[in-house]
């Protein structure tokens, strides 16, 4: 296993793939409940990302525990996960779907992309969104949250199971987005779910072409015999000219 | 009626006017509740929609009942609401405010938009919202959602009254949309609604270009007589300018 | 006190720092609550006002009452407000969090720009939101909202204390936007918090060059006796430039 | 005008309706809106009261403000209103739908019912709610609240309209309770709505006993002519059998 | 079948389980979403009941066409589903969780007990909830709701599949209550999940006896081979003395 | 340290005094969000507990690992909480806020209560809920629900920091009730308040006695000197007449 925790080419796959076709691999096989929702990436130009899922808890903050001073122990989780989270893998934090305060700011998740992360995910909100924005880096939240961390959350583990949006997301589950939002693959079916979704995503792109031609759904999609014998034809040809460039 | 199930000047009149506007007259005549709020639309420059509404049911899906094959079934009423919306007609969907799992996704919007269409509306959400955002075509939801249609929901039935949004649907209702959200108006009053929208937008414009010019609101909006005469000498001379193109 | 109720140079320092710093400041200070989330600004070019609160106050319309010709009555509060609010100032809306109809609509927001007034901010929705959002004018709002006011609303009291989006807001405290939303500072600790938040401001600044040249955090934020160390150095330096200049 | 604010026939008489009965009359009037729902009373065996509305509101607390001592203000306004709250009236209170800090605890609400008010409606809710529930007083409210008012109210104005539970309060607008939750109705018409619901009361009852004793619904809710001569019969030896009395 | 809709030994053995034990037996054929949770009953001595589903579908009111009028037409919906609901069959309305308005009141209740249906659900709210808690009748619904019906709501389908509660209920479904809420069993297996709950129930009050005698409940729930036997001999004797009298 | 995990004469302390005194006492100490809103106990009659909170985290279920086999695990994190709370302990689960499956059951909870737990903590819901009613046990939840535990929770973690309706729970933190809700005081500064609320309970007995027999509450409650003096008589003839007994 390399150290971004997960094989590239799984990767490249599930990078070219959506998560609603995703979603539909994960509901055949029985999943219902694998996508995050109600979030959003800040840079719409930055929404896909794929990696193994690093967790981060927030419990409830108390008042007498949580105060300023706290981020000055290098040992505090929020700023630990930050310097912790291995090279290509997601942060997803769970924030009880508390946007009430932020979950992380500019200043950390600039730091977390410089260190090779490939996305962070909160079902909170983060803090200087118009900065964060800016940056090229895969990041969704719930919508912004100015307010610190402290007057809501209580960073306390690293690396758990955890629930965010009401998902579970366990340490390794390889997380996947696009602008739809995020999806959780357990780790152990994620190479053949990454397959299946690749051929998945060929056969609606040629549905899609022969919508745009002006074709009907019916017959189509799902296919017919007869709608399979021509996918077919066209995925050749399409193998065929790709093989000749 | 045309094909397309109204009158084409009305439609004009009802895509020169605002949803604030025609909420409010038809406040005037005591309806409240008439606007779906909460919604928007995938992509902004195609906000604007007038047409006859054709109505679409979803309960919630049952597990046995609901599997990825019902598909397959030609009389399946969601693939044959989209292949049977008459063209010019708004597709208005009762997902139930559900934005838990996909009203529809990518092709079947795009199905609906080359079967000429005026539009789409759910109250709860599109999976592939990046790619429907790309399609010239008006459809409003409540926000992005990947998983499949059958988690939540199943398609029961077309064309009856339902609740769109907390608002009663109609087949036939005249569905206007904007970027504030959805306007629905029974369809026996529509034209004088559209025509006295119009008079109202007029009177607007007017209004807006004093308010740029710097005048106070007081006198103006609502109109003193005096604001009234301005009023007709502005209208008269736009009339005149315009006869003059 | 100039007719703008504050300061500019005040008004100028807080219009260079974020309102997530300002929450921070706010919340050494012992306050938890002073942060208007779930409210975004119709021009993301305009996110940025500071001024004092002239506020509105709404309260649940009733059918008797609040009829269309109300507004014929130049008394009435929420034609007063767009006519009353000093300029430079903000003006706060307190809709009780209801987006069921419009607080203000396109006119009345112009005007306000017009009289010179800093931006307005309110809990519930704007209608027109698109022409609103072409304004070179901060205004805030829960998401937009065609139904008339009068549908939800009724204006009662003028520059009183209300709630804005469960934030207590005084006529006169100072209130700060960005991207994430809006900060109320009660006025006699503004100019204090001003002047701490530019500091902070100069901190983060360096804190982000470090951490965009590949830094740590550990020891920089917060940052250690060296780190402070360097700090002063750089700041020094920045000083010696820009006197250069 | 009694010290208690309303006539005491027209009292008797409303606390002889349901609520139910009374929000019929209202909508035949056009009010749509005068139902706050999702409150209960705390002691079942007190639910009914009838009374003019003396209102206190509530905004958001703030930290600097709302500390434990501004209660030794005797100008507090929370305070003043239970001591100042005229007998026969309701106390209502805004408390923005906030059920997260008492809007009142059981030895103010001991105090207002000694001082002979005729009840006590929150949109939020009160602390000590055993307590409260041994009162024989109707108290209102949305669920029980142990923290002390101060974490989320700041108690800022007496006898001013508000809005509770999303309906309009006016100060001396006559408010009607039972176990359905609590009706307000415009002073102005109060007298007309309590004869009319009598009325109606009467009719209803008519129809209860036919339907205990089998009779179908069909021509007699609502009643058909014949129905309604069987009524007047009922009601002229009801009167009679009572003027035997 | 007999007039009441369904095999009375069946309906009897449902009467003599729980709603829990019955969701998991549902669970273990996959279903995950069959129980209308938030609701209760109002008379919670009559909080059993167990029948086959009849329907009722509302959908939002619209002013011009819901005025109190309205109930005189004999063909109304909401007065044909009083009048025609089967006996032994459960009235279940599809209210769209909305309880602004009341689904039905006590005049329609008591008919429809009168008529001898085994209940009536909503997902929304009943008026006259005093009165209605004092027939022997169950009624389930999410909280007392004063409002006319026509406030909110249009009757338009009788008996066609719904929604109640995000749960989809088809008619004929098989409806079983206690004081936890309300769980909706499709008709094609409901004598099986019948007879094995009846089993399930059995082995938990075997359960519950050994726990109330202090038992762990490690071996015994579930059960080792060894509780099994114990099971076993329990259930014999239990027959045996059974037999005896 | 008893086995029970608390002084037996502080435990008599707090079950003495109300949630609503240690909440002010809370507040004077800067505790702001120390109680658990939104639940109360099945049993009225079991309302009051005090004791170490012994903690049950729950993250949501998945599909392929949470069927119905795995309790028969006996290292499954629910079962071994139930086994191993110790005596006089209250066990408090984290279950997200969602009462869509059950917390626990009757068995479950009877077995907990056999085990000499002092009582259980929900922000979900029970299933079951008549029969725990029954139980001589405080048990709180925020409503009944019926669906199987797997449905939607995932049992990961024991006595670990959790949040429980959006409050830090901490293990041995001291869990205290009554009809009111439940308060959560950290374990260091418990002795303290427990204290200070029997003082302040001892005060409001005088006050409540003082208002029952008609006097203000202005000068009384806060007290003034006078009013002092007049407590600190009356607490020394209640003093001596105790001692009398």
């Amino acid at each position: 296993m390399p150290e971004t925790g997960m094989n590239e080419a799984i990767r490249a796959k599930l990078l070219s793939v959506s998560t609603a076709t995703l979603t539909t691999i994960m509901f055949k096989r029985g999943f219902r409940n694998c996508f995050i929702g109600g979030i959003f990436p800040l840079n719409a130009e930055h929404a896909r990302m794929a990696g193994p899922a690093y967790t981060l808890r927030y419990i409830p903050s108390r008042e007498d525990i949580d105060q300023i001073k706290v981020f000055e122990d290098r040992s505090h989780p929020q700023r630990r996960a930050i310097e912790e989270c291995p090279p290509g893998h997601v942060m997803v934090i769970d924030s009880r779907k508390d946007r009430g305060a932020a979950s992380a700011g500019d200043i950390l998740i600039a730091r977390l992309w410089k260190r090779g992360a490939a996305g962070i995910v909160t079902d909170g909100g983060f803090r200087d969104s118009a900065d964060i924005a800016k940056l090229p880096f895969p990041a969704f939240h719930a919508g912004p949250s100015a307010p610190t961390n402290l007057v809501r959350h209580h960073a306390i583990d690293l690396n758990v199971p955890i629930g965010c949006g009401d998902v579970a997301v366990y340490p390794g589950d390889i997380v996947v987005s696009d602008m739809d939002g995020v999806v959780v693959i357990p780790r152990a079916i994620a190479d053949q779910v990454a397959e299946e979704a690749v051929q998945q995503t060929l056969f609606e792109t040629f549905v899609q072409e022969r919508v745009m031609e002006g074709e009907s759904i019916f017959g189509l999609y799902p296919p017919s015999p007869e709608a399979r014998e021509k996918f077919e034809a066209w995925r050749q040809q399409r193998r065929a000219s790709e093989g000749e460039k």
